[in-house]
């Protein structure tokens, strides 16, 4: 079950005037649910992306960059569940262009003004005609109102749906930025996660759209972590529909960029905080922050180091302080020259570790105390530097393997 | 239960005249079992080793280094299990000389030329009076034939012992190598596997010595992978008494090196493959073999991901053909410049991807049936250069939470 996840109330997502949302039964891969979702969007909306770094990257995921690059502006995302379309070949980019067209020809613009997205199995073909079939639903249901239903429409194995809205004040205007995201395995994003649509009626270029959305990727979704495996689909979206009345954003270094920014990097968390805390047979959700490096690349790399091994992750899920096995991979992190006598490593505000061995102070009792929780933090403090990173992940249960031998059948 | 592997006969392991082996039960952390070793060498031995590259690495391994370095000879070696003196701080270390010690002190040899190994749970104390208090019972079991028990002692959540022995002919004389070998989980050997002895009758400078030993274990226990988490106290320990009559080996070029260099490889393999047959939970061997690649590294960065993937063991374990997940890992495994529509991907002798996506001959029962087998090979032709690499991995099952989430209990 998710770790402290409380699924949206569907009166708390606020509508972003110049998006709207409709969703469809296309019966993809599993009948009696939504699987397919257009997001059209007014004619003044910018788009800024990122997109997986996997080499098998989906057609979709082709397609999508190759729209965005044409420069033609975006009028529509569309995006099904239930297939991948990755791992697919010509066949895979052809229907994931077809969908295009076909999503253009009821939309009455370009299909390069189209981004297509798909998630689900890999390697098998899409099925086009069911997709194509469910796209007149979408259009009947197209209304702003729409985000409680559009997050839903994107699940897989999630068990709840992500999604969150936030108001700022921009310059005495009230802006609002609402996202949905789903990922629940193959979750150990590589410039954004599995998929997430974050959307606001504040004006922004897109030069300065495109820096919010990779830096607001950067920490957050670049920072989470369920089971190692980089999907095929990864892509992180931002609208700015410039439907309020906020001035325009136009450039880095104004009041304006930095609020939105951050109100954007917030949602962000959020949604990646969730995908974890829905992470396929979680029980815990556990904060890695490394403290005192020389850089942010050896914090992350000893934070993933941690939050990846399957030792320390079923260790959690049996609520056992065998916290020996964090020291061993802070030292397999490969951070060549890490004096292990140097660092402290604590649970909570427990200090378990100093001098290369087990704290003089540690009693096992506090550890197991710790350890109880639903949420906690393992933090590592290295003293040789001023950098600094923060990563999410939770436990490995039996749950995680039943899911994963049973996920396709 | 282990995968296709055979307890060896206690008659199948051959003696390696001037190397006596003694176990006895220390008490360390269970009754009733063998958990201390020790091997006494004769005088004109020599001793070569690989170590973890772990930065946190034990106690025992730091003092091996620093004994093995002084060039003073090794007369024995002690290994417990049930305690890995690691992440013990300066206390480990104390009590790793103090083992020393006490074993030169009932051999009549120097501390110096005795090496210690410990294996089990992290960062707990190593006790030493049950240890010390054990060692003469070692002593007075001292004997040649005892390989099969040594290989029962230094077993931790091993279900089956890992032994073999093979035997060449040198110049017309008959030259024996017996090796033995521990290990299950936090399998990711850098350098060296958990823990492994071999020895042999043979006589060979400690030049030769450590060369077999580095080659030997960078293409066997350098290319297993359990769980991907790499041991604070990974060694391999290679022996040579040179008690048999056949020339000495003392240069690299001679028909002999290369022979008996092979010989320690195939017993080196033999005992890897035992160690991954054996991985905790495991219920399929997977031989992952990546092929046309520009370089060794890059074959193995790709092998790797595959061999690591949570997703992918686990569709193994369920004999789920879901082989979209081992296209994915090639995609993350970081090979930056990699053409996916060039590569092939075989299981078995079946066909399953090219030109980036499904093969068109392939069938999934054809895919079912190897699924189905608990011997598979994985693997991948890249067609991009000569260089290939063979990993070893296991499947990813209930069974492996079941044993970690209760390892310490």
């Amino acid at each position: 079950m998710p770790v402290n996840l409380q699924a949206p109330a569907a009166n708390s997502l606020l509508p972003i005037k110049g998006v709207l949302l409709g969703t469809a039964e296309a019966h993809i891969k599993k009948p009696d649910r939504k699987d397919l979702l257009v997001m059209h969007l007014s004619a003044q909306a910018t788009v800024a992306g990122v997109f997986t770094q996997n080499r098998f990257c989906a057609a979709p995921v082709i397609v999508a960059r190759e729209h965005l690059a044409a420069g033609k502006g975006v009028r529509a995302l569309v995006v099904n569940t239930g297939n991948a379309n990755a791992g697919t070949g010509e066949q895979g980019l052809a229907a994931a262009r077809a969908t295009c067209a076909e999503v253009a020809n009821l939309l009455d613009c370009e299909a390069e003004q189209v981004l297509p997205f798909s998630t689900g199995v890999i390697m098998e073909a899409l099925p086009l005609a069911k997709l194509v079939a469910g796209l007149p639903g979408c259009m009947a249901d197209l209304r702003e109102d729409n985000w409680f239903n559009a997050a839903h429409a994107i699940m897989t194995t999630d068990i709840v749906a992500k999604a969150v809205s936030k108001q700022i004040m921009l310059d005495g205007v009230k802006v609002t930025v609402t996202g949905i995201a789903k990922g629940s395995g193959m979750i150990h994003p590589n410039m954004a996660t599995m998929l997430g649509y974050i959307a606001t009626d504040a004006a922004v270029a897109h030069a300065q759209l495109q820096k919010m959305v990779a830096h607001a990727s950067d920490v957050s979704f670049n920072c989470i972590t369920v089971d190692g495996d980089t999907s095929t689909n990864d892509a992180l979206m931002l609208i700015a529909t410039g439907t309020s009345d906020a001035p325009a954003i136009t450039d880095f270094h104004g009041a304006g960029f930095a609020q939105l920014q951050t109100a954007i990097t917030e949602v962000a968390t959020l949604l990646a905080q969730a995908i974890v805390r829905d992470g396929e047979g979680a029980t815990k959700f556990i904060t890695v922050k490394v403290e005192g490096g020389k850089n942010e690349a050896e914090c992350k790399k000893i934070g993933y180091a941690i939050a990846r091994s399957p030792l320390v992750k079923t260790a959690f899920f049996a609520s056992d302080p065998n916290l020996g096995r964090i020291l061993a991979a802070i030292g397999y992190a490969g951070v060549d020259d890490l004096d292990v006598a140097a660092l402290k490593l604590y649970l909570d505000e427990v200090l378990v570790a100093e001098h290369g061995g087990r704290a003089a102070s540690y009693r096992e009792e506090d550890g197991q105390r710790v350890m109880q929780q639903s949420d906690i933090t393992i933090r590592v403090v290295l003293d040789r530097g001023n950098a600094a990173a923060t990563l999410w992940t939770c436990d490995f249960s039996y749950d995680y393997v039943k899911i994963n031998a049973s996920y396709r059948s």
